[in-house]
């Protein structure tokens, strides 16, 4: 049964559409209506209204916030798109690259603003604490975006440093999401920060999966080329791994595969085989299951309204880890 | 008598310092500090505290909204340096000069957040009022900064079009701060609301006579060089009322003049001369006194709890146009 999210999609989807996004000078408001007409799982909002059903609360309350969510979160890639020079969004042209960086700039700015447009459509009355929660957050998204940049020019992360980084880029926004809808159908504040903490330990157990899929996917099933990341050189949760388990002729032989500019293939292949000495897909998949249980423990804690909406919340986070865990 | 300037810029400076900004990664706290330090005239958040104090407001009241407006323009200069590819504020080095441009995108959206920060510090009853204002002029500064961009690759402008261009850029952040000080004092909407108009024409006509003191102001006043926008070629009220005004021939002379590339002190010196013959001087002169009437006239409605301190404004008006109207 898959009730609550099947409501939750057809009302953000009719909601979506109610978003007024014209105006003058188009060239403002055409990236705008772009990059939110690209898709993506919308899954900030959901968790926005999944949760306002979670304490049996009014749908329609929680809308302008799950709008919100996801404008904010689509003009956090714009000006991220721009940042990490991406040339591809979602499969398509990133607004820098479609118009110019000073519009994706400016068009990103605007919709900010309309991010705060949507949240102080609420009750006046809770206006300061889910504000102050949502500037928290946007500030750590920022600090999240800001230390992953730093992080490409370092020769070396720690594994903990590098879990601040996705805490802050990605999780915190998930767990914001649904403390947010937890807000706006009026559960009691112990709840709301559990229903944080939950999402927080599920965000980054979901990075983590990221990054293992990346090199261990079936590449059937799998999106995207398999063994992405190991080609591009990026610091994921299994490089770095591999870096703090390796003794000194597996740190060399780690870094000669880094500085391998040719034949594909033969580096994915190499690079897997040496995680896999390391035991590296073992500590990412231990990683991962101990915040998905913490995330859980928290969850569990929660007296919920609807144990309908809780078990579906619960699905979503195993589908998220792709049953894996 | 500046007893009203004297108190609101002492205030201020107080709270400036205890404006929390540290923050790490310190690549995203460090520019925000800096361009806070640059100084400027503050004039946003002492418009803001003298209109508290003009309606008989608690000036403590009025500060988060002070800081929040100050905030948010600095985070307008941050980004707009950026797109105007500009190398100095204030005569230092910009933020993406001084850093570089991910770092100016970056911090500049996180001093955005900052600004909200600030202004939900105010009392929760009025925050809808006060936030539908500061959003709605967010969205207007950003639309005014796309049109100035979208002007410098048009060939032809209107008048009109830049006129609305200067109100969205400029003016209408110096009304809303204004209004924002009516709001904090508990102003009626009717005197919120002219204060505003008092602020958006005084911007016009700021805007214009900073265009006109451009070329026609005395050198030995002036702080930077005289003509400095006719070399530039850029595209201020007296050009663009040169060129309305200007027959076929004098369409020429001018498009001839824009085309110079060398000589310097002539091509000043024709320009000049030629807008001389168009008066364009006293067309811009009574532009701007036509906006500054319509700023005082809405001035004049207002019923006011302290009339030292809108004196103190209208003052402050007339020494922002150079007491030249």
């Amino acid at each position: 049964m898959n009730a609550t999210w099947n409501l939750c999609s057809k009302e953000l989807k009719k909601a979506l559409k109610t978003v007024n996004l014209d105006g003058q000078p188009s060239e403002l408001y055409e990236p705008i209506e772009y990059i939110l007409s690209l898709g993506g799982k919308r899954l900030r909002p959901m968790l926005c209204l999944i949760a306002n059903q979670v304490f049996g609360g009014e749908l329609k309350k929680a809308m302008p916030l799950a709008l919100g969510l996801e404008i904010f979160h689509n003009f956090t890639l714009v000006h991220d798109d721009i940042m990490d020079q991406a040339p591809l969004r979602r499969g398509f042209a990133t607004v820098h690259e479609k118009w110019n960086k000073e519009i994706a700039i400016l068009s990103g700015d605007v919709m900010f603003v309309k991010a705060y447009e949507q949240l102080i459509q609420f009750e006046t009355a809770k206006l300061p604490e889910l504000l102050s929660l949502f500037n928290q957050t946007a500030i750590e998204v920022c600090e999240g975006q800001q230390m992953d940049m730093n992080f490409e020019k370092l020769p070396e992360i720690q594994l903990k440093d590098y879990l601040q980084m996705i805490e802050l880029k990605t999780a915190v926004l998930l767990a914001c999401s649904l403390k947010m809808g937890a807000i706006s159908s009026n559960a009691n504040s112990k709840s709301a920060d559990l229903i944080y903490e939950f999402g927080k330990n599920i965000g980054i157990a979901f990075q983590i999966q990221d990054d293992y899929l990346d090199a261990y996917a079936d590449p059937e099933k799998f999106g995207k080329q398999v063994g992405g990341d190991i080609l591009q050189n990026k610091k994921t949760y299994l490089l770095l791994t591999a870096f703090q388990e390796a003794n000194k002729l597996q740190k060399e032989q780690l870094q000669k595969l880094l500085n391998e500019k040719t034949n594909n293939a033969e580096k994915i292949s190499q690079t897997i085989h040496l995680f896999n000495e390391l035991k590296v897909p073992e500590l990412a998949q231990k990683a991962m299951q101990n915040y998905f249980n913490k995330g859980m423990k928290a969850m569990q804690k929660i007296d919920v309204a609807n144990f309908e909406a809780k078990k579906e919340l619960i699905d979503l986070a195993q589908t998220l880890m792709g049953r894996e865990v």
